[in-house]
Protein backbone atom coordinates (compact mmCIF):
# COMPACT_ATOMS: atom_id res chain seq x y z
CA UNK A 1 0.00 0.00 0.00
CA UNK A 2 2.91 2.58 1.08
CA UNK A 3 4.56 1.83 -2.43
CA UNK A 4 0.87 2.65 -4.37
CA UNK A 5 0.62 5.79 -1.95
CA UNK A 6 4.19 7.21 -2.55
CA UNK A 7 5.36 6.03 -5.71
CA UNK A 8 4.94 9.26 -8.07
CA UNK A 9 7.56 10.99 -5.23
CA UNK A 10 10.27 8.10 -4.64
CA UNK A 11 13.24 8.86 -6.92
CA UNK A 12 14.57 5.42 -8.14
CA UNK A 13 17.70 6.91 -10.14
CA UNK A 14 20.62 6.41 -7.67
CA UNK A 15 22.38 9.04 -9.93
CA UNK A 16 20.29 11.37 -8.97
CA UNK A 17 20.16 10.42 -5.18
CA UNK A 18 24.03 10.03 -5.07
CA UNK A 19 24.17 14.08 -6.98
CA UNK A 20 21.80 15.34 -3.88
CA UNK A 21 24.17 13.80 -1.35
CA UNK A 22 27.09 15.46 -2.87
CA UNK A 23 25.41 18.52 -2.61
CA UNK A 24 24.10 19.16 0.37
CA UNK A 25 26.70 20.65 3.03
CA UNK A 26 24.66 18.88 6.06
CA UNK A 27 21.85 16.55 7.15
CA UNK A 28 20.48 14.61 10.27
CA UNK A 29 21.48 11.91 12.11
CA UNK A 30 18.60 9.55 13.67
CA UNK A 31 19.56 7.25 16.48
CA UNK A 32 17.65 5.11 19.47
CA UNK A 33 19.61 5.85 22.56
CA UNK A 34 20.02 3.04 25.25
CA UNK A 35 16.73 3.52 26.69
CA UNK A 36 14.82 3.25 23.52
CA UNK A 37 14.44 7.42 22.72
CA UNK A 38 14.81 8.61 19.55
CA UNK A 39 18.05 11.01 19.28
CA UNK A 40 18.49 13.23 16.10
CA UNK A 41 22.04 15.16 15.39
CA UNK A 42 23.19 17.46 13.01
CA UNK A 43 26.19 16.91 10.58
CA UNK A 44 28.44 17.82 8.22
CA UNK A 45 29.05 14.66 6.01
CA UNK A 46 30.61 13.66 2.61
CA UNK A 47 28.81 10.78 0.36
CA UNK A 48 32.14 8.78 -0.97
CA UNK A 49 32.48 4.93 -2.55
CA UNK A 50 28.62 4.73 -1.97
CA UNK A 51 28.48 5.65 1.75
CA UNK A 52 28.05 8.53 3.97
CA UNK A 53 30.81 9.54 7.14
CA UNK A 54 31.33 11.79 8.99
CA UNK A 55 33.44 12.74 11.90
CA UNK A 56 33.11 13.48 15.40
CA UNK A 57 34.61 13.29 19.06
CA UNK A 58 36.13 10.36 20.14
CA UNK A 59 34.65 10.47 23.09
CA UNK A 60 31.65 12.40 22.62
CA UNK A 61 28.18 11.27 23.42
CA UNK A 62 27.46 10.67 19.80
CA UNK A 63 30.03 7.78 19.52
CA UNK A 64 28.86 6.27 23.36
CA UNK A 65 25.49 6.09 21.77
CA UNK A 66 26.74 4.36 18.44
CA UNK A 67 28.51 1.95 20.25
CA UNK A 68 25.29 1.10 22.35
CA UNK A 69 23.31 1.42 19.51
CA UNK A 70 24.48 1.17 15.34
CA UNK A 71 21.19 0.99 13.83
CA UNK A 72 20.93 4.69 12.36
CA UNK A 73 18.87 6.99 9.82
CA UNK A 74 20.44 9.85 7.69
CA UNK A 75 18.47 12.00 6.25
CA UNK A 76 19.32 15.15 3.91
CA UNK A 77 16.86 17.47 2.66
CA UNK A 78 16.41 20.65 1.12
CA UNK A 79 13.17 22.58 0.56
CA UNK A 80 12.32 24.46 -3.12
CA UNK A 81 9.18 26.21 -2.51
CA UNK A 82 6.42 27.43 -0.84
CA UNK A 83 3.66 26.23 -2.61
CA UNK A 84 0.89 28.89 -1.78
CA UNK A 85 -2.90 28.01 -1.63
CA UNK A 86 -3.85 30.58 -3.89
CA UNK A 87 -1.93 29.32 -6.69
CA UNK A 88 -4.44 26.66 -7.37
CA UNK A 89 -7.82 27.64 -4.91
CA UNK A 90 -9.03 31.04 -4.60
CA UNK A 91 -10.44 30.27 -0.98
CA UNK A 92 -9.28 27.05 0.63
CA UNK A 93 -6.63 26.77 2.25
CA UNK A 94 -5.79 23.35 1.89
CA UNK A 95 -3.75 23.17 -1.00
CA UNK A 96 -1.19 25.14 0.51
CA UNK A 97 1.75 22.74 0.19
CA UNK A 98 5.68 22.92 0.05
CA UNK A 99 8.07 21.34 -3.09
CA UNK A 100 10.97 19.28 -1.82
CA UNK A 101 13.84 16.42 -2.49
CA UNK A 102 15.03 14.68 0.64
CA UNK A 103 17.10 11.35 1.08
CA UNK A 104 17.12 8.90 3.82
CA UNK A 105 19.50 5.89 4.49
CA UNK A 106 19.15 3.21 6.73
CA UNK A 107 21.66 1.46 7.92
CA UNK A 108 24.41 0.28 10.59
CA UNK A 109 26.93 2.60 12.14
CA UNK A 110 30.33 1.45 11.34
CA UNK A 111 33.34 3.13 13.42
CA UNK A 112 36.19 3.23 10.87
CA UNK A 113 39.39 1.89 12.63
CA UNK A 114 41.72 2.12 9.29
CA UNK A 115 43.50 5.35 9.26
CA UNK A 116 43.97 5.31 5.50
CA UNK A 117 40.01 4.90 5.32
CA UNK A 118 39.81 7.76 7.53
CA UNK A 119 42.19 10.24 5.83
CA UNK A 120 39.98 9.34 3.11
CA UNK A 121 36.92 10.26 4.08
CA UNK A 122 37.92 13.33 5.56
CA UNK A 123 39.74 14.33 2.07
CA UNK A 124 36.95 13.83 0.11
CA UNK A 125 35.20 15.98 2.81
CA UNK A 126 37.11 18.57 2.52
CA UNK A 127 36.97 18.33 -1.03
CA UNK A 128 33.22 18.55 -0.93
CA UNK A 129 32.99 21.78 2.09
CA UNK A 130 36.35 23.40 0.53
CA UNK A 131 36.56 22.68 -2.67
CA UNK A 132 38.85 25.80 -3.24
CA UNK A 133 41.48 24.24 -1.40
CA UNK A 134 43.89 25.95 0.81
CA UNK A 135 45.06 22.78 2.97
CA UNK A 136 47.75 20.09 2.87
CA UNK A 137 45.94 16.97 1.47
CA UNK A 138 44.76 14.53 4.40
CA UNK A 139 47.15 11.61 4.28
CA UNK A 140 47.60 8.88 6.87
CA UNK A 141 51.31 8.47 6.50
CA UNK A 142 51.78 12.34 6.61
CA UNK A 143 53.53 12.40 10.12
CA UNK A 144 51.31 15.85 10.33
CA UNK A 145 48.69 14.04 10.04
CA UNK A 146 48.62 11.03 11.40
CA UNK A 147 48.40 11.79 15.34
CA UNK A 148 45.60 13.78 14.69
CA UNK A 149 43.33 11.23 12.48
CA UNK A 150 43.52 9.32 15.54
CA UNK A 151 42.41 11.81 18.03
CA UNK A 152 39.12 12.12 15.75
CA UNK A 153 36.68 9.78 15.16
CA UNK A 154 35.22 8.95 11.93
CA UNK A 155 31.72 7.04 10.75
CA UNK A 156 30.70 5.37 8.43
CA UNK A 157 27.30 4.60 7.46
CA UNK A 158 26.92 1.14 5.69
CA UNK A 159 23.08 1.56 4.57
CA UNK A 160 20.42 -1.26 3.90
CA UNK A 161 18.33 1.02 2.05
CA UNK A 162 18.86 4.36 0.40
CA UNK A 163 15.70 6.16 -0.51
CA UNK A 164 14.46 9.38 -2.63
CA UNK A 165 11.88 11.27 -2.34
CA UNK A 166 11.75 14.36 -4.86
CA UNK A 167 7.88 16.04 -4.61
CA UNK A 168 7.85 18.60 -7.12
CA UNK A 169 3.57 17.90 -7.46
CA UNK A 170 3.73 14.77 -9.60
CA UNK A 171 0.18 13.52 -8.09
CA UNK A 172 -1.28 16.94 -9.12
CA UNK A 173 -3.70 17.19 -12.22
CA UNK A 174 -2.37 18.58 -15.09
CA UNK A 175 -4.46 21.74 -14.79
CA UNK A 176 -3.39 22.38 -11.05
CA UNK A 177 0.36 21.52 -12.12
CA UNK A 178 0.39 24.43 -14.97
CA UNK A 179 -1.41 26.94 -12.83
CA UNK A 180 1.75 26.34 -10.10
CA UNK A 181 3.89 26.50 -12.48
CA UNK A 182 2.20 29.66 -14.38
CA UNK A 183 2.28 31.15 -10.65
CA UNK A 184 5.67 30.37 -9.64
CA UNK A 185 7.37 31.84 -13.31
CA UNK A 186 5.61 34.95 -12.32
CA UNK A 187 6.56 35.12 -8.15
CA UNK A 188 10.13 34.37 -9.50
CA UNK A 189 11.63 33.87 -6.03
CA UNK A 190 15.93 32.52 -6.22
CA UNK A 191 14.91 28.93 -6.32
CA UNK A 192 11.42 29.70 -8.52
CA UNK A 193 13.21 28.77 -11.67
CA UNK A 194 14.72 25.88 -11.02
CA UNK A 195 11.48 24.46 -8.70
CA UNK A 196 9.60 24.44 -12.42
CA UNK A 197 12.50 22.48 -13.92
CA UNK A 198 11.87 19.40 -11.21
CA UNK A 199 8.18 19.91 -11.97
CA UNK A 200 8.59 18.98 -15.52
CA UNK A 201 11.52 16.97 -14.91
CA UNK A 202 9.66 14.24 -12.39
CA UNK A 203 6.06 14.81 -13.86
CA UNK A 204 5.14 11.02 -15.19
CA UNK A 205 3.70 11.71 -18.25
CA UNK A 206 6.81 13.46 -19.27
CA UNK A 207 8.97 11.20 -18.57
CA UNK A 208 6.71 8.57 -20.02
CA UNK A 209 6.28 10.48 -23.46
CA UNK A 210 10.48 11.12 -23.17
CA UNK A 211 10.77 7.55 -22.74
CA UNK A 212 8.16 5.38 -24.56
CA UNK B 1 30.60 16.52 31.98
CA UNK B 2 28.79 16.78 28.51
CA UNK B 3 27.35 20.02 30.35
CA UNK B 4 31.19 21.23 30.66
CA UNK B 5 31.84 20.66 27.27
CA UNK B 6 28.46 22.47 25.25
CA UNK B 7 27.97 25.16 27.25
CA UNK B 8 29.53 27.10 25.59
CA UNK B 9 27.27 26.30 22.36
CA UNK B 10 23.65 26.07 23.98
CA UNK B 11 21.93 28.84 24.08
CA UNK B 12 19.34 28.99 27.33
CA UNK B 13 17.12 31.95 26.07
CA UNK B 14 14.16 30.64 24.81
CA UNK B 15 13.55 33.71 23.10
CA UNK B 16 16.04 33.32 20.88
CA UNK B 17 15.24 29.44 20.44
CA UNK B 18 11.08 30.64 19.68
CA UNK B 19 12.32 33.35 17.54
CA UNK B 20 14.60 30.31 15.36
CA UNK B 21 11.63 28.18 15.56
CA UNK B 22 9.42 30.49 13.89
CA UNK B 23 11.79 31.71 11.19
CA UNK B 24 12.51 27.93 10.71
CA UNK B 25 9.75 26.44 7.53
CA UNK B 26 10.79 22.60 7.95
CA UNK B 27 12.43 20.69 10.74
CA UNK B 28 12.86 16.67 11.12
CA UNK B 29 10.31 14.42 13.39
CA UNK B 30 12.62 11.37 14.61
CA UNK B 31 10.93 8.78 16.17
CA UNK B 32 11.16 5.00 17.31
CA UNK B 33 9.60 2.58 15.04
CA UNK B 34 7.89 -0.53 17.10
CA UNK B 35 11.22 -2.58 16.15
CA UNK B 36 13.21 -0.12 18.07
CA UNK B 37 14.69 1.57 14.24
CA UNK B 38 15.33 5.17 14.19
CA UNK B 39 12.76 6.74 12.07
CA UNK B 40 12.87 10.36 10.31
CA UNK B 41 10.79 12.39 8.09
CA UNK B 42 11.29 16.11 7.08
CA UNK B 43 8.03 18.61 8.10
CA UNK B 44 6.86 21.90 7.56
CA UNK B 45 5.42 22.61 10.88
CA UNK B 46 4.67 25.35 13.38
CA UNK B 47 5.90 26.56 16.94
CA UNK B 48 2.60 28.28 18.31
CA UNK B 49 1.35 28.62 22.31
CA UNK B 50 4.77 27.10 23.27
CA UNK B 51 4.47 23.66 20.76
CA UNK B 52 5.44 22.32 17.82
CA UNK B 53 2.62 20.80 15.60
CA UNK B 54 2.35 19.62 12.45
CA UNK B 55 -0.42 17.67 10.39
CA UNK B 56 -0.18 14.75 7.56
CA UNK B 57 -2.27 12.15 6.26
CA UNK B 58 -5.35 10.23 9.26
CA UNK B 59 -4.19 6.94 7.97
CA UNK B 60 -0.25 6.91 6.82
CA UNK B 61 2.59 5.35 8.33
CA UNK B 62 3.60 8.55 10.33
CA UNK B 63 0.35 8.97 12.51
CA UNK B 64 0.78 4.59 12.59
CA UNK B 65 4.18 4.80 13.99
CA UNK B 66 3.24 7.88 16.41
CA UNK B 67 0.64 5.38 17.74
CA UNK B 68 2.76 2.69 18.34
CA UNK B 69 5.48 4.74 20.20
CA UNK B 70 4.67 8.38 20.91
CA UNK B 71 8.17 9.34 21.77
CA UNK B 72 9.46 11.84 19.29
CA UNK B 73 12.55 13.76 19.03
CA UNK B 74 12.39 17.37 16.51
CA UNK B 75 14.94 19.66 15.22
CA UNK B 76 15.39 21.93 12.99
CA UNK B 77 19.02 23.68 12.32
CA UNK B 78 20.29 26.34 9.94
CA UNK B 79 23.77 25.78 8.43
CA UNK B 80 25.14 30.05 8.60
CA UNK B 81 28.72 29.56 7.41
CA UNK B 82 31.14 27.12 6.19
CA UNK B 83 34.53 28.23 7.93
CA UNK B 84 37.44 26.86 5.67
CA UNK B 85 40.83 26.00 7.24
CA UNK B 86 42.71 28.48 5.90
CA UNK B 87 40.56 31.10 8.11
CA UNK B 88 42.81 30.39 10.77
CA UNK B 89 45.41 27.56 10.01
CA UNK B 90 47.45 27.66 6.41
CA UNK B 91 48.34 24.11 6.01
CA UNK B 92 46.40 21.93 8.58
CA UNK B 93 42.53 20.93 7.52
CA UNK B 94 42.11 20.32 10.76
CA UNK B 95 40.23 23.64 11.99
CA UNK B 96 38.06 23.43 9.15
CA UNK B 97 33.96 23.64 9.98
CA UNK B 98 30.75 25.41 10.03
CA UNK B 99 28.61 27.69 12.42
CA UNK B 100 24.96 26.94 12.70
CA UNK B 101 21.68 27.07 14.54
CA UNK B 102 20.12 23.87 15.47
CA UNK B 103 16.99 23.48 18.45
CA UNK B 104 15.57 20.33 18.92
CA UNK B 105 13.04 19.10 21.17
CA UNK B 106 12.37 16.37 22.99
CA UNK B 107 9.16 14.61 24.10
CA UNK B 108 5.71 13.30 23.20
CA UNK B 109 3.25 13.28 20.34
CA UNK B 110 -0.06 14.29 20.91
CA UNK B 111 -2.27 13.84 18.23
CA UNK B 112 -5.22 16.97 18.38
CA UNK B 113 -8.50 15.72 18.28
CA UNK B 114 -10.42 19.01 19.71
CA UNK B 115 -11.23 20.87 15.88
CA UNK B 116 -10.77 23.85 17.57
CA UNK B 117 -7.09 23.50 18.48
CA UNK B 118 -6.55 21.71 14.97
CA UNK B 119 -8.52 24.76 13.38
CA UNK B 120 -6.09 27.13 15.22
CA UNK B 121 -2.80 25.20 14.74
CA UNK B 122 -3.48 25.34 10.49
CA UNK B 123 -4.07 28.24 10.67
CA UNK B 124 -0.85 29.98 12.43
CA UNK B 125 0.72 27.32 9.78
CA UNK B 126 -0.77 29.17 7.06
CA UNK B 127 0.23 32.52 8.56
CA UNK B 128 3.87 31.38 8.89
CA UNK B 129 4.39 30.12 5.56
CA UNK B 130 1.32 31.99 3.52
CA UNK B 131 1.47 35.78 5.08
CA UNK B 132 0.56 37.82 2.56
CA UNK B 133 -3.07 35.54 2.98
CA UNK B 134 -4.88 34.97 0.00
CA UNK B 135 -6.59 32.03 1.65
CA UNK B 136 -10.32 32.29 3.84
CA UNK B 137 -9.07 32.03 7.75
CA UNK B 138 -9.35 28.57 8.45
CA UNK B 139 -12.15 27.73 11.71
CA UNK B 140 -13.65 24.59 13.04
CA UNK B 141 -16.93 26.49 13.26
CA UNK B 142 -16.90 27.21 8.95
CA UNK B 143 -19.10 24.51 7.63
CA UNK B 144 -16.35 24.95 4.64
CA UNK B 145 -13.47 23.43 6.41
CA UNK B 146 -15.34 21.29 9.31
CA UNK B 147 -15.08 18.19 7.27
CA UNK B 148 -11.54 18.73 5.99
CA UNK B 149 -10.41 18.92 9.39
CA UNK B 150 -12.06 15.99 9.99
CA UNK B 151 -9.93 14.05 7.67
CA UNK B 152 -6.50 15.60 8.21
CA UNK B 153 -4.33 14.81 11.49
CA UNK B 154 -2.93 17.06 13.52
CA UNK B 155 -0.03 16.44 16.17
CA UNK B 156 1.24 18.67 19.04
CA UNK B 157 4.56 17.87 20.27
CA UNK B 158 4.70 18.33 23.98
CA UNK B 159 8.16 18.57 24.89
CA UNK B 160 9.76 17.63 28.09
CA UNK B 161 13.53 19.77 26.97
CA UNK B 162 13.72 22.29 24.50
CA UNK B 163 17.69 22.68 23.30
CA UNK B 164 19.53 25.69 21.36
CA UNK B 165 22.91 25.30 20.04
CA UNK B 166 24.02 28.18 18.35
CA UNK B 167 27.33 27.37 17.13
CA UNK B 168 29.27 30.29 16.07
CA UNK B 169 33.01 30.26 17.56
CA UNK B 170 31.85 30.84 20.80
CA UNK B 171 34.99 28.00 22.41
CA UNK B 172 37.75 29.82 19.60
CA UNK B 173 40.63 32.43 20.71
CA UNK B 174 39.74 35.86 20.75
CA UNK B 175 42.84 35.47 17.59
CA UNK B 176 41.04 32.85 15.50
CA UNK B 177 37.72 34.85 15.72
CA UNK B 178 39.07 38.18 15.12
CA UNK B 179 40.71 35.86 12.04
CA UNK B 180 37.73 34.44 11.06
CA UNK B 181 35.86 37.63 10.90
CA UNK B 182 37.85 39.49 9.05
CA UNK B 183 37.72 36.41 6.24
CA UNK B 184 34.41 36.25 6.55
CA UNK B 185 33.86 39.80 6.10
CA UNK B 186 35.77 39.89 2.87
CA UNK B 187 34.47 36.77 1.46
CA UNK B 188 30.96 38.00 1.70
CA UNK B 189 28.59 35.25 1.17
CA UNK B 190 24.82 36.00 1.70
CA UNK B 191 24.82 34.85 5.36
CA UNK B 192 28.68 35.82 5.53
CA UNK B 193 27.84 39.06 7.47
CA UNK B 194 24.94 38.20 9.75
CA UNK B 195 27.59 35.11 10.77
CA UNK B 196 29.93 38.39 11.93
CA UNK B 197 27.11 39.78 14.24
CA UNK B 198 26.37 36.23 15.40
CA UNK B 199 29.78 35.69 16.69
CA UNK B 200 29.73 38.96 18.10
CA UNK B 201 26.12 38.41 19.76
CA UNK B 202 27.30 34.73 21.11
CA UNK B 203 30.60 35.64 21.85
CA UNK B 204 30.51 35.01 25.79
CA UNK B 205 33.09 37.54 26.41
CA UNK B 206 30.87 40.11 24.58
CA UNK B 207 27.65 39.26 26.66
CA UNK B 208 30.13 39.57 29.71
CA UNK B 209 30.79 43.01 28.86
CA UNK B 210 27.04 44.13 28.77
CA UNK B 211 25.81 41.51 31.40
CA UNK B 212 28.35 43.72 33.60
Amino acid sequence: MRRKEFEMNEVENLEEIESFLQEMSFGFLGTVTADGEPGMTPLNFVYTNGSVYFHGSRIGEKMTQLKANERVTFMAAKEYAIIPSYFTDPLMACPATAFFKSVRLDGRAAIVVDPHEKAAALEALMRKLQPEGGYKTIDADDPDYFPRLKGVAVVRIDADRITGKFKFGQNMKASAKASITDSLAKRDLPLDAETIDLMNRYCPHHNRAIGD
